[in-house]
């Protein structure tokens, strides 16, 4: 009979389902500084000794745990407790627990006195446990412990005094903790993405610069951008998406309108990346110069406006990769390279990158490195152009990459695809990700994915980013609506998500598709230049400025777990509840932009501490208008050629008033 | 700027949230031989690939992964498969996928075939495809495809003989599987404990052999258990299990009705193991010999009944351990050893093991061999006795140990505590488990109970036992009830639970407790010798041996997690309906012993294939009636005093009924 010998370190305590946790701890979760990280957790052993436990957790570069307690609730029988961090970057937690002899010992002592039982040995067996302790933690234990440990075996004392040191406060105090470190248990630790506050709010404005020029007809210059700051960060917008920037291709160049080929003159999609004037560490020269560009950057940051690039991993046949490096591509057995292609459909002007090529690390590294590039150039944010179409594993790697030098750098994924690989992308790294939104415009769509996005275990690291438009997208709703569609899709995108977004000429309505039935805009500014007048009639520029201002001025409004839809009694009026400490708002929308709707709001009155019937004021953040409603079923009427919806402050008092 | 090369072997695919998984892969599932392991997965990759996919598994000590395949299903964008393991063990399963460029390459060019494109080039691809393959599976590679690859490449040949080769079912199977190993990601083993059919599906009787002897009063041996065996086996009964056969301890022995001091002849607790003439490994001398023993095991197993053995790690004051090991035991200050306690209260016929003493390996591994001896005996099943009070770290140890020997021995956990507690002894190994049973009564706690075991995650690894009485527990429900509510509570445990047992003493409806209030019962046989007449009136053998004998007759009942409730008109009357293929039973039971109730119970006409107003026969297991029903809705009357439920077999044409 073979003597296998028990494995040498076994767990006491037996520590499982931690929570927050994604997939068993094979992805981070995320949170950003100063919010409170609660954790609970399934702890339990054999016998009947009581447990003690503690959440331990440090940020990065720490070599030293902090401690919080963690506290049992009976009735589920699971433990709870929180922590705070402080700083963004890659942060660990864990949970430790020990079985807590010393108060195990006590309890029963005391029972044992309460019995009237002879407890001179149990007085010698504590004295034994804070001689345990003390040769454990050694210099730094207490004068209380050694005073306590002689105390206690004192035979000569009487009983009295000797149960007096047994139940004394410091001397519990002093013991909370494990005995010596055979008995403490550690689980696995686990990961916590803590990023800066823009990761899971702001307001994004998307723009061609090359269609700013002040003159029709002219390229536009990152100084003309600039000479558009003032206005954009007046109109309260956080962020400035740029689209490529860099050189564009002329081989196989598209024209206007997806043209296959293009006219003298044309412009080319800023997509078609890199030329004679370089690749995606160059600006397009028409553009300006790259000291021009990290001016931009100054003058935006100064105004608060971050500038957000394109990170869209493709090249043109003019790219200087195709030439210097044409292995990072796919070679056909002829020698030549694969351009993009979806079968029988071919995209000549791009050449996507083969990332599992022999030479991967070099490609890899200079993938990288462009993304270190432009965060020198003082870039901070990346929209990543369809990253669902680059291998998961190479996301992972170079963002943790980038990260782990710069925390504070947000990479939003632009992926429209299954949600299961939309998922994984935000689970791997990306800080937010384009949603369904844009598609989503009903009510009970609407009710349903912003559910799933603000109440699913997806609230642990997907963070929505609700474009109302893009240059690729311009729904039908857009399309038939109108004026009220523009502002009604405005007004949820902005309240729904903490982040949102529009594209250029969303303010204007811009709404011709290039012909029924596509999302694609007529004209699109992807191929051309777009000149426009932002104060244009019809512009919708005093929504956006409102609500951006409101965004900013309520901290209800900068978050999404606590979306809470509320009840209406006509189906088109959609109604949600968002609460921050003393900050509780109310958004109302009528989602058909053709007809008035009017219905009945159900407010949740016992949750904000109002009476059934009693009276208060909502206060539209949007119009200052205000109202006195009663209780909890009160009427609105929508008109969307007036008011499309209500922002709603709750006033529970004259002073809040 | 350092240049961190990636690491080297990154995944192409993504695998996760494999099903069935317990803890991450923490735990292993459970399953027995022949059942189909039904794997579901998330498969997916960046792209456009299409991607292949199987399950690998492999019994316990094989080298080789056996092989099955795993399909997609587009509308989950899931995948699924399944296997059947064909032996006891542990055993091994994961996923393996792979982006299929050979498939993808297939399907892209028959659009470029359709949309009439030049595919010279596409060829020599294929051609490049089937070498890469060929270089790594080398001489298992088939002739096939070494021509294939010559005739793709062959710009001598028509396109259409290119095209011919490139779309033949031959290769299109040759070139199922990855292209090199490199493209392969495999996903970390999950593990399957693989049992025999008694860990799901038994009839167990709980027996004290010292009361079978044929004259009163006379301590009964394992020959009076022989003689006994007979009978048992013809009502049906698969396992017997023994309380403690070991020494019994006579220090501070425990009389009659658990009295703190004994009167001369009191025979003690079975429980209180060790004495003069041995400890664990020993047999108690009045009972009989080894030898007798292991005659009466052979005996037991020519009949079909296996012998399950107490497994109680605790020691009398006379246990060998006691003198040879002190150094196992707790040792207060004043040297002595520590006896069990529940402050204040005291079992001073009992010292507990202190499992985790500097000597601990050598104890692990004693009580290790103490399995193994029993083993060697012809034992193959032990009932642990308070599992929960040892650590769980020693049982998930020391039943791999005895399961990598003998994985045909089946444990189960005697745990009545917390239900975290309970779940993961089952996790950790445990074969099958002690329930709650006994304290669900009304409808709604059987319903509720009954469903969580059978659908919740709990249906991957813990198996109920469902004892309808046990020495420890005589339930109000039997003590107030009588005969028909032993009758009630038999029928329910043995048809909801494919495992189920009964304390001896049951089938004569003994129900007097000690005292009103406890659920001890009085002159417990855990203290003293216990005369019965099997055959004294009232018995309920009939109803023993009509439901063992329907259980093995029917695969419906030898399952729990086909178990569905239907519904009554009437709460006090439960139904539930079992299938299996070819099986349908409808179990009705009147959960009230003292009224006689009627109802209507709603069948799942259109889940069994009848229709709406069709005529069927249903047919009464337990007492050959067969009633003629119609449709989905029909009465029943059940009075306690005759009937308390019915067992309905569904008849669905002539020829089966």
């Amino acid at each position: 009979m073979s003597s296998t010998r028990p494995p040498p370190q076994l767990p006491r305590v037996t520590i499982e389902r931690i929570s927050p946790e994604l997939d068993g701890g094979r992805y981070p979760v995320k949170r950003v500084v100063g919010d409170t990280v609660r954790v609970s957790v399934d702890i339990f052993k054999d016998g009947h000794d009581l447990i003690g436990a503690q959440i331990l957790f440090r940020g990065p570069g720490e070599q030293l745990w902090r401690e919080e307690p963690l506290l049992h609730s009976f009735d589920e029988d699971r433990w709870h407790g929180r922590f705070v961090p402080d700083r963004i970057g890659l942060w660990e937690y864990t949970i430790e627990a020990w079985p807590d002899l010393f108060r195990t010992w006590r309890e029963d002592l005391k029972k044992r006195v309460d019995a009237q039982q002879d407890v001179g040995s149990e007085m010698l067996e504590g004295a034994q446990l804070v001689q345990r302790r003390l040769a454990w933690i050694g210099a730094e234990a207490s004068t209380e412990m050694r005073h306590a440990a002689k105390a206690l075996a004192d035979e000569a004392a009487t009983i009295d005094a000797r149960l007096s040191v047994a139940f004394s406060k410091k001397l519990e105090e002093a013991m909370a903790g494990p005995l010596d470190p055979e008995h403490v248990t550690r689980h696995e630790a686990r990961h916590l993405v803590v990023d800066r506050e823009r990761a899971v709010f702001g307001s994004w404005y998307e723009v061609f610069p090359r269609s700013l020029a002040n003159e029709p007809g002219k390229h536009g210059t990152f100084a003309d951008l600039e000479r558009r700051l003032p206005d954009l960060a007046a109109l309260g917008f956080d962020v400035l998406y740029l689209p490529p920037v860099h050189p564009i291709g002329v081989t196989k160049r598209k024209g206007r309108n997806n043209a296959v080929t293009c006219e003298p003159g044309d412009v080319g999609s800023p997509w078609a990346i890199g030329g004679a004037e370089g690749g995606h560490d160059a600006v397009h020269p028409e553009l300006g110069s790259i000291d021009d560009f990290v001016h931009m950057v100054h003058a935006a940051n100064a105004l608060g406006i971050e500038i957000a690039l394109d990170f869209a991993l493709q090249c043109s046949p003019d790219h200087p990769w195709i030439s210097d490096h044409p292995e990072w591509f796919f070679v056909r057995p002829d020698g030549t390279l694969r351009y993009a292609e979806n079968p029988p459909k071919k995209y000549e002007d791009i050449y996507p990158l083969n990332f599992w090529c022999a030479d991967r690390h070099a490609l890899w590294l200079a993938c990288r490195d462009l993304l270190l590039f432009w965060v020198d150039k003082g870039v901070r944010i990346f929209r990543v152009d369809n990253p669902h179409t680059k291998p998961l594993a190479f996301w992972e790697w170079v963002i943790r990459e980038v990260q782990r030098r710069h925390p504070d750098v947000i990479f939003l994924a632009e992926a429209f695809t299954r949600p299961k690989r939309m998922r994984s992308l935000a689970k791997l790294g990306f800080t937010q990700s384009y949603t369904y939104f844009t598609w989503k415009n009903s009510p009970w769509e609407l009710k349903e994915y912003a559910s799933e996005l603000a109440s699913s275990e997806m609230a642990e690291y997907y963070r929505p980013n609700f474009f109302a438009n893009t240059p690729d997208i311009l729904h039908e709703y857009l399309q038939d609506g109108g004026r009220p569609a523009f502002r009604i899709r405005l007004l949820l995108a902005a309240t729904l998500s903490p982040t949102y977004g529009i594209y250029s000429g969303y303010e204007l309505c811009e709404n011709v598709p290039v012909r029924r039935g596509s999302e694609e805009y007529l004209d699109s500014e992807k191929y051309q230049l777009k000149a426009r007048d932002f104060h244009a009639p019809g512009n919708i520029r005093h929504d956006i400025l409102r609500l951006n201002r409101v965004r900013r001025e309520h901290a209800a409004l900068q978050k999404l777990s606590n979306l809470r839809f509320l009840q209406t009694e006509y189906e088109p009026v959609l109604a949600y509840w968002k609460s921050a400490p003393g900050d509780d708002v109310i958004v109302i929308v009528n989602t058909d932009p053709h007809h008035c709707h009017e219905t009945h709001v159900m407010v949740p009155v016992e949750e904000l501490g109002l009476g059934e019937h009693q009276a208060y004021t909502v206060h539209d953040l949007l119009t200052d208008e205000r109202y006195v409603w009663h209780g909890s079923r009160n009427y609105v009427k929508l008109d969307p050629a007036d008011k499309v919806g209500h922002v709603l402050r709750v006033v529970r008092s004259e002073a809040e008033a």
